[in-house]
């Protein structure tokens, strides 16, 4: 079990384990050679970046079954998805400038996958080792985007525009992700809680079903769709996802 | 005007401005200072590779009048889109393997623009400048995948399949894209033939309404939609869209 957080220290990012309030350096590659370089540093005095640097973020929809009874959809038998590009990305503790286009966001608190290898048309078991660890995002959406052209509902622009896919604040490994829970704090008030256990397609069967025909790569992050409680955030609102083991994501929205 | 490629050669990648058969190599960065290196190399000396590398491909549906016209859609107010991730991108010469998860793949030859800088909520007059210059997309798609699930269409998943997102074979800039014709050819018979000044939202607008909420960085490809004339690509054809101006973006498909 691990802890991986990305920095920026005096002007330079790096990446190491963190440890309760200290990080312990390393360099090389968080995904093949991670070596301590002995330096170490106090969380207090870094910036918090990104864990890793995605080359695709994979967003489920419909893969909760209270919010699938809730919205009298049925089980789908694959995946259902659409794809965040890298400029959603923000780090834990990044103020999202909502832009003016979206109207309001709505959260959705969500566990992401994080794949360690590249890896293609895997075996369930297969697709156990291929995953690295753990992560919180918040897979913001616009409303008022998603359902504004009859013909096409607008799922990557709602949920594509800048700043409406932070991740992080680390990426843990060692999880049993069956055992995990999803909060969604506004202003810290709570107004999700759900069980991972919940997930219609669970973490082996969905990297499995993903990587069939589409090759993951070290780095990618599986957001696992939300569950009941999603709502609209208040102007100049903080939005925590917190899980525990992982931690706690924490943007403000302007 | 020029012809930018990218390319590998003696196991090295590289890229350069294409005259004729011959390569002038160049140094630096595509979208910011490019120098010549003094090298030349003969085309047929080289492996063709990507002429750059997208953050991210945005793709357009329903953005041509004839093909609105015969599915019966009506005018979009805004582009609407799908984002197709890296696992997609292929140069042309590759040889793409459908996927089996696909069956059998579709061909769409369409227009790509490539942006030069990073640039976001611009005003058409902007999105001029920020358009580096042009490419030839396959926009390939898997029809089974696509309408498999009754709730969700699976554009990004049936668009976003190892090797369904060929580009290239270079960057053409200095193009007047309303005077271009994107033709695409099935084991040289041609399939599709149609001028890009039917695009239900020009080239200006279009940059200029993607960039509101949403960063384009430098390399970012966005393929402009197909009109009539897509089909499925038989077992072991050779797909072309052609652009004069641009060039042939030929891929084998297995």
């Amino acid at each position: 079990m691990a802890r991986w957080i990305g920095f920026t220290h005096n002007g330079a990012s790096g990446f190491g384990r963190l440890d309760g309030e200290r990080i312990e350096v390393c360099e090389g590659d968080l995904f093949g050679e991670a070596k301590p370089t002995g330096q170490v540093l106090a969380l207090a005095d870094v910036s918090v970046g990104l864990p890793c640097r995605p080359s695709k973020m994979i967003a489920l929809w419909n893969n909760f079954g209270a919010l699938m009874d809730k919205q009298g959809l049925s089980r789908p038998e694959a995946p259902l998805f659409l794809i965040k590009p890298a400029n959603t990305f923000r780090p834990s503790g990044a103020v999202v400038a909502v832009p003016e286009a979206a109207g309001r966001g709505l959260y959705e608190g969500e566990l992401g996958i994080v794949i360690g290898k590249t890896a293609r048309d895997l075996t369930e078991e297969e697709a156990v080792d291929a995953v690295f660890g753990y992560t919180c995002v918040n897979d913001v959406t616009s409303a008022a985007i998603l359902k504004a052209d009859a013909s096409f509902t607008q799922w990557t622009r709602a949920k594509g525009l800048d700043g409406f896919g932070p991740f992080g604040p680390v990426i843990a490994t060692g999880l049993d992700p069956e055992a995990l829970t999803v909060r969604t704090l506004v202003n810290g008030r709570e107004r999700q809680n759900f069980p991972i256990s919940d997930m219609l397609i669970p973490v082996p069967r969905l990297v499995s079903q993903l990587s069939q025909g589409l090759t993951l790569e070290p780095g990618d992050v599986i957001a696992c769709g939300t569950s009941v409680g999603s709502g609209p955030i208040p102007k100049g609102a903080t939005v925590e996802v917190v899980i525990e083991g992982i931690g706690t994501l924490s943007n403000r929205f302007e």
